[in-house]
C-alpha cells in the first residue's frame, strides 16, 4: 500500500505529465522545448522537499507520469525511481534553484512562447494596460537578467526578479518567460496568461499610444482576484492542486 | 413532467453549456476565462425573467447543462437549483444589469479576445471599412468607458454604450468586448465576429491607409443582411435559437 | 438507375459539400461565412449547365450532399431538388454571373479570409514577390471594384477583372476574396493560396523593403507549373475533379 | 526476408511519410506544398545512396510508406519500386544535389511557412537574438541565392550556402526555407525551429530595438546544445532516427 509519501509522488508525477499537454494546447512550445515542474512536500522542513520535472528532449506525444523524473532541491535525480534513468529537462538547475530559495513556489513553468520571447528579446517590460492583466499579475510583467545555462545565473535571476514582486511571470532577456505558482497548475495558468497578454499588448501597441490603467484600479483588481474570484476565497490558489 | 418553464430553463442550460465551446472553437478564451449567458423568458414581465451563466473559474472541458447556473435578473443565484452551490462568473452582475435594462436581449457574452482587447486598450473604435462588418454591425464597433468589476458600472457602461446602437458589440475601455444578441447563440456569433473585424481591420491600417465604405452602402449592407440573409426573413434572429 | 446526369450532378453535390471543410481547415471563415460552388456540366452548351452550391446562414457541421442547392445559371433553384427548400448563399448571383460569363470556370469560391480581406480594405493588389505566387498567380493578385450585394455588379467585377488575366483570385474592394478555377476544388486551392500569400507578404513589407522577381521569372515559374507541375501534364488542372 | 538494404528503404519510407504530418502539425505547409526527404545508407561509398522523397501534388492525407518515391543521387526514380508510377517532388533535383554533394547530411525538409518566406521575400538573414536559436544553429540563418527551379541552381545555392555554417536552415531568396540534418527528423526540427525563430524575432524587432547576444555567449550556447542537450551525448542527433 503506497505511504503518504509515495501519494504525494504520484499525485504530482501525474500532474506535471498532464500539464505539459496544456503547454501544446495553448500553443506554447514547439518540440520538445518547455517544460513543467511540481513540488512534492515531504515534511515540515520544505528543504526535504522533492520535485518532478520531465525528461530531456523527449516528444510531448510521450510524456507519462512514469516517465517524469523526481529530483531533489539540488536538480539530483533520485536514484532508482522510475525514470531516472533518463536526464531530467535540461532546465532543471533553474527549477532547483527556485524551489531552494522560494518555499511557498510549488510550480515552476517554461516554455519560448512567441511573444513573451519577443518582449524578452528587447529586454522590455510588458505595461499593465488590460484589466486581465491587473487581475492576474497585478502589475508589468518584468524582465530578468541575461544569463545563460550552465550555473545557477538563471534561477539566480528569476529568483531576484520575482521575490516581493506581485508577478508570478518573468521574462528572462534574450531567453523566455519563467513562471511560478502555487502549484504546477498554477504555473501553467500563468503561463498561458503571459503569452497572451504579451501578444494582446504588443498588438494593442503596435496600433497607437495605450490607455494606462490608475494604479489605483490595478491595485483594486488585484486585490480582489486573488480574494475572491473563483469558487471560494482560495479559489484561484486551490484549483491549482484539483484538476 | 416538466413544465413549460422547466423546459425553458433546461433548454438555455444546454444552449449555454454548448455554446461555450464555441469560444473554444474561435480561440475567443484562454484557461476559464470569457462568459456566455441566456436569457429564460418566464412570462408577460421581462423582470421576471431568469439567466443562466456558466460557474466561475471552472474548466472549459467540465462546463455541463446541469453546472450551467440560475440567476434572477439582479444577479442572485436562484436557490435549490442544479449549480447553485458554485459562484457564478464574476461576469455575472454585468449581464444582470443588460438583462434588467435591456428587455429585447436575449444572451450576453464577453471575452478577453486577442484583436478586440487590444483595440479596447487603446480606446479606439474599430471603423467600419469592411462589407462584413456593415453586414454584422451596421457601421464601426464603439468603445465603453473604463469601468472595473465591483459595482454597476460596467453593465451600466455596456448599456449606455449599445442601446440606441446598431453594433451589437462594445469594446470596453482597458478590458475587453461585450456583446449582446436575441439569443445567446445571437450574442456569440457577435462574439466571434467583433474578434474576426477587430482582427482584419488591425492588419489591413497597419499596412497603409483604409478605403471607407460609404455610409449610404453601409445602410443598405445592414438594412439587406438584418432583413433578407439566411434561410427566412428572421433567419439571423432566429437562428440564434435553433441549433 | 442513376443516369449520367443524375450522377454528374451528385459527384458535384459530393465535392462542394466536402470542400466547404478545407475553408474550415485552412481558417478561411468563421460562423457561416464563405462559400464553395461546382459547375454541373450538362451538354454541349455550356448556358444549360448547372451549378451547386451551399444553402445561406447553415452551419458548416451541418453541409451534406443532400442540403446543397442546384440552381441554373441565373441563380435560380432547381425546384424539387433536394436541398431546394431552402435559400442558396447569399452570393449565388455573383456565382451564377460567373458561370454565365466564363463558361472555363469550373468552380467559384469566396471567403471572408483575414488578410486577403485586409489587403481588399486598402484596394491594393499583392504583389509577386515569392516564387509560390509565381507559380500558381502568375503574377499579382488584382483587385476587383466596390460593388454591393443586389444585383450583378459583384459578378461583373469579379468577371471583368479577371478576364483574360493570368490569376484566378481576385480581391473585391472592401469584401474579400473571390476566386476561379477548372473545378470547385481548383477554386478551393486557389483561395487556399491566395490567404497564404495574402499574410505572407503582409508580415514580409511590413518588417522592410521587398526584393522584386524579375517578370521573366516569373514567366518561367508560372508556364512550368501550369504545364509540368504533379502527376502529369495535366495534373493541376485534372486533381481538381479527383479527391 | 527482408534484406538489411531492403529494411533500411522501408524505415526511411516509413519515417518520411510520417514526417510530413510534423509539417502539418507545425502549420508550415498548405495544400500539397512542402516536402521531406530521408537518405538511405547503402554501403561504404555515398554515391551509391539512395533517398526517399515524398509524390508531387498528392494531398496530406494520402501519404503512407508505400507511395514515397525511390529516387538515385541524381533524383533519378529507381524503376519497379512501390511508388514509381508517380512524379516525385517537383524539389528532387535540389534534394539529390543536397545528399550528393554533402554526405553528412541525412536529411531534407523544404517549406514555404509564412514567416520564414517573409524574411527571404526581403532576402534579410534572421539575426541571432534568442538563446534557442544560438543552441539550435549557432548564429543568424542565412539566405541562399536567388535561384528558380529547372536546374541544379537552387541545390548549389543550398549547398555553398550552408557548407561549412553552423546552420541546419537557409532561406532562399523570393522562395523559402530548406533545411538539412543528420536524418529526415533532424531536418524536420531544423524547419520546425526556423519558422519558429523567423515568427518570434519578426514581432521582437517590429516593436523596437533587439538586444544582440554576445559572440562568446552563442558559442557557448550552441557548443553545449549539440554536445549535452538530451539523453545523451548524441542525443540530438540520435533522435532522429528514433521515433
Amino acid at each position: 500500500m503506497a505511504t503518504e509519501r509515495e501519494a504525494a509522488i504520484a499525485a504530482v508525477r501525474e500532474d506535471v505529465a498532464r500539464l505539459h499537454g496544456e503547454l501544446v494546447r495553448y500553443d506554447l512550445i514547439v518540440w520538445t522545448g518547455g517544460n513543467v515542474s511540481g513540488r512534492v512536500r515531504i515534511g515540515d522542513d520544505p528543504h526535504e522537499d522533492l520535485f518532478v520535472i520531465k525528461p530531456s528532449g523527449v516528444s510531448y506525444d510521450d510524456l507519462t507520469p512514469e516517465n517524469m523524473i523526481l529530483c531533489d532541491l539540488h536538480g539530483n535525480v533520485v536514484p532508482g525511481t522510475p525514470g531516472s534513468e533518463r536526464s531530467p529537462s535540461s532546465d532543471t538547475a533553474a527549477h532547483a534553484y527556485v524551489y531552494r530559495h522560494m518555499p511557498e513556489v510549488g510550480g515552476v513553468v517554461h516554455t519560448h512562447s512567441t511573444f513573451a520571447v519577443a518582449w524578452a528579446a528587447r529586454g522590455e517590460e510588458i505595461p499593465c494596460v488590460i484589466t486581465a492583466m491587473a487581475d492576474e499579475f497585478g502589475g508589468p510583467i518584468p524582465v530578468g537578467p541575461f544569463a545563460i545555462i550552465g550555473d545557477d545565473s538563471i534561477g539566480r535571476g528569476i529568483v531576484e526578479t520575482l521575490r516581493g514582486h506581485r508577478s508570478r511571470a518573468v521574462l528572462m532577456q534574450n531567453h523566455g518567460p519563467f513562471t511560478i505558482g502555487v502549484s504546477a497548475k498554477d504555473a501553467v495558468k500563468a503561463a498561458v496568461m503571459v503569452e497572451d497578454v504579451a501578444r494582446t499588448v504588443h498588438y494593442a501597441r503596435e496600433a497607437g499610444p495605450l490607455i494606462p490603467i490608475p494604479q489605483d484600479a490595478i491595485d483594486r483588481l488585484y486585490d480582489r482576484y486573488q480574494n475572491v474570484y473563483g469558487q471560494s476565497s482560495d479559489a484561484r490558489r486551490d484549483e491549482g492542486a484539483a484538476s
